[in-house]
């Protein structure tokens, strides 16, 4: 059993421009302790008054996770950890001569002697001790062998080599490890670092040689590249090495997006096992292949992890794709009309257009030779808004024959800005209509400069049945709207 | 010399939702040959007729590249490829038992002679042939062995071997290369998925074993998790195992954003050598270290990639980062004035926020007991828009008394959209005050729903001083404009 050892709320946090409130820390270490994760380093305690609070506010939960704090080789700093009341320290060492010479300009001797006198004193206050050595991957290996030896004759309870600026490769990342075991028997531990794109693998790599411990933070994130991502840790580990963790798998897309929202860095799409695009599926082969047998194109199941699978349809997709939408939606073609509507999707596709599905709903009609009439349409929208008055909108929606309603709808609303004010007068108005709720709404600039283009993507929901639709405008107002009014008429 | 095979215009392209015009395509195509890529693959040109002529174009482009197609072990696909005068093939063949199973239903015998005729087919036509063994990792090694020797009997050129559901590691990349090696004379390339965050490890270990061709996207996307990272495999190859390539890595930056902006896909900040914050550094114990020694936080230099350090103040900064900063400001502060500033920068990152260059500039004042008057007030703005009009604003600005302008000034502009014609209306105003340049304007939404907190963050430039601020509001206008106020009041 490898433990975690999640540094979300220290290195996670060290992100450049990120900074999270006492009871946002709180809410992400009760989040990281219902997913398993045996320790959690809760941030660096002498760094100041605010982290001090979010410290003691963790270690008053009494949570099953035993909570460290980072300290340097200084009383000050064990005193700060102490004053928190966490059950351990992450006594971190410069030992590559780099950082001897250059950043603490100390001698190998002198650091050697603070090192372990930190030790020494944190033992003697009743701490959990972690000994960790920065810059271990640069360092000397028989200093290194010095100070764990003389550090596990003080006590010390575990020792962690850091890969501080992401210089491991996974054979480096065996060997030193195999190295530093001859050296001592207690519990080995990897911090590693993403400069270099490798940080889950040197992780891996190291605990397959024997260390039983590693460092690891929520989607990666972290100064600089960030760290080893948790999630990844995690599953290839489980799923690639057999060897299991107390994390709780099939939470960790959750908690991504917990972390990500907080900490207010998004998940790349195509972020391993936790991307929005992670299980999803766009080429002909591939789809074609799923369709048959998801492990394929899947390595696991994407509910071990939380996630979803997903099917798109695009330039590169195929006809098993189109089939799969079509029986999503409970729709049949017959042979010639799916070969006509095939053939569309692939021209939208090779304009470099990607198909929503109220663009498949109108290829759709149109094979069936259906003039889609627009149940609902925008007459008439006027915007207002400044930083003297309330943003308000005035909205005209008029009504297809079919619909049984005779006269336009006019309505006017306010909102936190126009684009708020805009939409809140479209749900007025349709609110005796259809029980439509907008699920989602979610705005992106596709490219630079204040005449870019917006790109707006809403959820809408009536009943069970969910669409997405995407709206790309110069206008945020008009692209919104829009993007409303097509999702609107798709369930309708 | 390791041969970087780039497949941005394949692999990468199939990511959900991404779809390329041939004019982009043969953009990026350029951006590649000049970057030093050995061999683009273009397209499969059997997808689509919009397919065709992006490769075409981009054959008919004579680069220094070899321009390679995907094609199924198909006459069909091989001909479509021939149609498009590439020098090369990728002819992909699912080896595992469960692809031949389930996607194919053939048996091994069907298979292996399918894919031979494919080989001879090509090679008969005069096409450079690289046999690829789809699947390879959850092949059964005899099956593999058996096509690879045979296809090397038929003269095909090089051998690939597909991670394609990603679940390589290291030791087994390593493997599986030096028992491929042992049964073909011919170059061997590897091609890995990242499904477990591991793409980019599983590249340089199999180059470390003895393959001499990588198969890479830039930025590392692609279906699902994506693929190996070019700019990840060739500057690990290069630092940290001492082997080269043809890629000249200070252009590697600037191609990632050519393709991000072109693809729609954002680099994530923390994107290893590539991300905006690959070389930033808000940490105490770094920015520390790093005043004294680069090297102490950073494996290379930032230029090596094109990209640039950064120094970014926040809660968890120390005294050397308010130090730098205060040096690039060219300011001076007494003892006092500066351990003032340091503790109300802690205080402010305690309370979760982000110190952009606007807020440092007001903590320096306050402590100097200077009162910052604005120099422009914006003492109204009003914006009008909607479906059937033009997006016009107008705006009333203040001056201070020591501007030396009596009046105030009232302008009106339109735009294609509010936020535009309201920045319009300010630039307008200011055009003959101050000669200020919006540089980069930005937009993204920090949470979910209509009345979101948007995030804008403006770049100003006034001859060389450039200052970035951001600024978060529900309403999208006021953000953007205030933004714009604040800048010009920073710079004036």
């Amino acid at each position: 059993m490898v433990k975690i050892f999640d540094t979300t709320l220290r290195d996670g946090e060290q992100t450049p421009g990120v900074s999270l409130t006492p009871s946002q820390k709180l809410e992400i270490a009760i989040k990281l302790d219902e997913l398993g994760v045996n320790i959690i380093e809760a941030g660096s305690a002498i760094t100041s008054k605010g982290e001090r609070e979010s410290i003691k506010l963790i270690t008053s939960e009494n949570l099953n996770a035993e909570i460290a704090s980072f300290v340097r080789a200084l009383p000050v700093d064990i005193d700060s950890a102490i004053s928190c009341n966490v059950d351990s320290v992450h006594l971190v060492v410069p030992t590559s001569d780099l950082h001897m010479t250059y950043k603490l300009r100390k001698t190998r001797e002198e650091n050697l002697n603070d090192a372990l006198k930190a030790v020494e004193y944190a033992k003697n206050h009743g701490l959990i001790v972690e000994l960790s050595a920065e810059d271990a991957t640069r360092s000397d290996l028989e200093f290194l062998k010095e100070l764990f030896k003389m550090g596990e004759e003080l006590n010390a309870d575990r020792m962690c080599l850091c890969d501080t600026v992401g210089i491991l490769t996974p054979n480096k990342a065996e060997t030193l490890v195999k190295n530093i075991k001859e050296y001592t028997k207690l519990p080995i531990s990897i911090h590693c670092h993403n400069d270099f794109g490798m940080a889950t693998a040197n992780t891996v790599s190291a605990i397959h040689a024997g260390a039983t411990q590693c460092h690891v933070t929520v989607n990666g994130i972290g100064e600089r590249a960030g760290n080893a991502s948790l999630e990844e840790v995690v599953m290839g580990l489980k799923s690639l090495y057999n060897i299991n963790t107390d994390i709780e798998s099939e939470k960790l897309y959750k908690i991504s997006r917990i972390v990500s929202k907080m900490m207010k860095i998004p998940v790349p799409a195509n972020k391993a096992l936790v991307g929005d695009n992670a299980f999803s599926h766009e080429a002909g082969i591939h789809v074609d292949g799923l369709m048959k047998n998801t492990e394929t194109y899947e390595p696991i199941s994407p509910e071990m992890v939380g996630n979803r699978r997903k099917i798109i349809l695009g330039k590169h997709s195929g006809k098993a794709a189109l089939k799969y939408k079509l029986e999503l939606m409970n729709i049949g073609l017959s042979h010639e009309q799916f070969e006509e509507a095939y053939s569309k999707i692939k021209t939208f596709g090779d304009l470099g257009k990607y198909i929503s599905d109220v663009d498949l709903k109108t290829v759709i009609n149109e094979v069936r030779g259906v003039t889609l009439e627009k149940k609902v349409i925008l007459d008439e929208l006027t915007v207002l808004s400044g930083n003297k008055i309330s943003p308000l909108a005035s909205i005209n929606l008029k009504f297809a024959n079919d619909c049984n309603i005779k006269d336009n709808i006019r309505e006017a609303s306010y909102g936190v800005g126009p684009v708020d004010a805009a939409i809140n007068a479209v749900r007025k108005a349709l609110s005796g209509v259809a029980d439509i709720e907008l699920e989602d709404y979610n705005v992106r600039a596709v490219s630079g400069g204040t005449d870019a283009l917006i790109e707006v993507i809403v959820h809408l929901r009536r009943g069970n049945e969910v669409v997405e639709v995407k709206k790309a405008h110069g206008d945020i107002i008009m692209a919104s709207v829009e993007a409303l009014m097509d999702g609107i008429n798709l369930l309708i």
